[in-house]
């Protein structure tokens, strides 16, 4: 038995999630139909971060464990097959590799990227239907991240989770949260980044701080309401969830690299 | 009657390229449609650069002629109401200005620029499908742009233009071909980018350079190999035609700005 750890990226347009539900198309569920496919076993695929519908991923992690008997496996030729069985849907495995029993795709995770991205201009998006949160109010983006700074460490984030988060605990660490605008077409259009890193969000956090940060952006807010919705600690005092589509998993980091 | 300038964005993938074509989808055929919807007239759309079927637009630019009567009429409205009847195309107008008659989408044209996306890695492609060319040999970007080299200036390209081009002269002045790499995932793939900028190209020209480039890119060819089909003017000399999936308009540039 060998466990695997694997980094996917995808299109979350068309999927219900990553996590498996009854009639729905989710990624786990497609990864767990292609490691059937490709070894007749059913395998339990476990995710580092359970991302919504809608959500994409440049390099979500899951683990899983697999028998593959004294024939030998390595890592290209395993992400080769899945991929093979998982074509043409957009769910990509970049790569594969051999880690430790104790290794758990979650519960291992020193730390989790997520960026969500946003397009500021007024014209709707061709390019980037589907992949982009688009506001047509211009963005302050300095007053943005003057409200950002408020999040950043260890709070009590009950005021940015949605009311059915399962969390135990709503105190979470963000040990970044940084707004990055730059060019998206020749007329004055900005791509407006916010990156979020922490070890662990609670659910729907990085989209209830998006939204909450666009109202200051719009000048509805001050940076200051920001640090008073936060310390409300009442999902109510907060600014509306930000679509899914804007939503990316970048990257998750583990202690051994 | 009023000539106006368009700035127009858009994914080619649905679509039979630029021109007009009985029964089958382009972004002229749209656009004509959206302005037939919005001023029940039947206006004639010329565009800067006839893209083919499948090749993306960041700026293609057209322009037209409009007779609205005594009424005002601004860019923003104009952009605005197309905008409004195209939805939800992924094509996207985004910005409209008056222009003086004197002004042609093409004939005034100073310089185009192109842009051919390469994704460099083993994994297929979830996130650009449609949007990008994935080549899983390991491109030498260094030895592609010292091929580059050889193709910048006036020459007579003959080698890269389609066989149906129907241009008089096979003779073009690249003013740039540069190769950009950078880090598309967290597993060493690359994102190869080959910028052209032109007073104007023949028909696949960049298609025809960025498919002979990624020969060289593969080791399949040298650099001097791309020197010696250049001068041998004939298309059979020449590389494979890059997919349509990678090609950008990214900008038109005008004397006046």
């Amino acid at each position: 038995m060998t466990r695997w750890k694997i980094t996917v990226e995808y299109n979350g347009s068309e999927y219900a999630g990553w996590q498996m539900q009854d009639g729905q198309p989710t990624i786990q569920g497609e990864l767990e139909k292609a490691l059937k496919a490709f070894c007749q076993q059913d395998i339990r695929v476990h995710g580092a971060g359970r991302t919504d519908a809608g959500v994409h991923a440049k390099g979500q992690i899951a683990h899983f464990d697999l028998d593959y008997g004294d024939r030998p496996l390595d890592g290209f030729e395993l992400s080769k097959a899945l991929n093979a069985h998982l074509r043409p849907q957009p769910i990509s495995v970049l790569h594969a590799e051999e880690v430790s029993e104790e290794f758990h795709a979650r519960f291992s995770a020193k730390e989790k990227i997520y960026s969500y991205f946003i397009v500021n201009r007024r014209s709707f998006l061709a390019l980037d239907q589907g992949r982009a949160w688009l506001i047509k109010t211009p963005l302050d983006t300095v007053a943005m991240q003057e409200a950002a700074n408020h999040l950043i460490g260890e709070h009590d984030f009950t005021t940015f989770r949605a009311t059915e988060c399962q969390a135990k605990s709503p105190v979470r660490t963000l040990n970044e949260l940084r707004i990055e605008a730059r060019e998206y077409d020749q007329h004055g259009g900005l791509a407006v980044l916010i990156h979020a890193r922490a070890q662990s969000f609670l659910h729907h956090q990085v989209r209830n701080i998006a939204g909450t940060l666009t109202l200051v952006g719009e000048s509805k807010w001050s940076p200051d309401d920001v640090k008073k919705a936060l310390e409300a600690k009442d999902r109510k005092a907060g600014g509306p969830t930000a679509p899914a589509d804007g939503l990316y998993l970048i990257k998750i980091d583990y202690p051994e690299g």
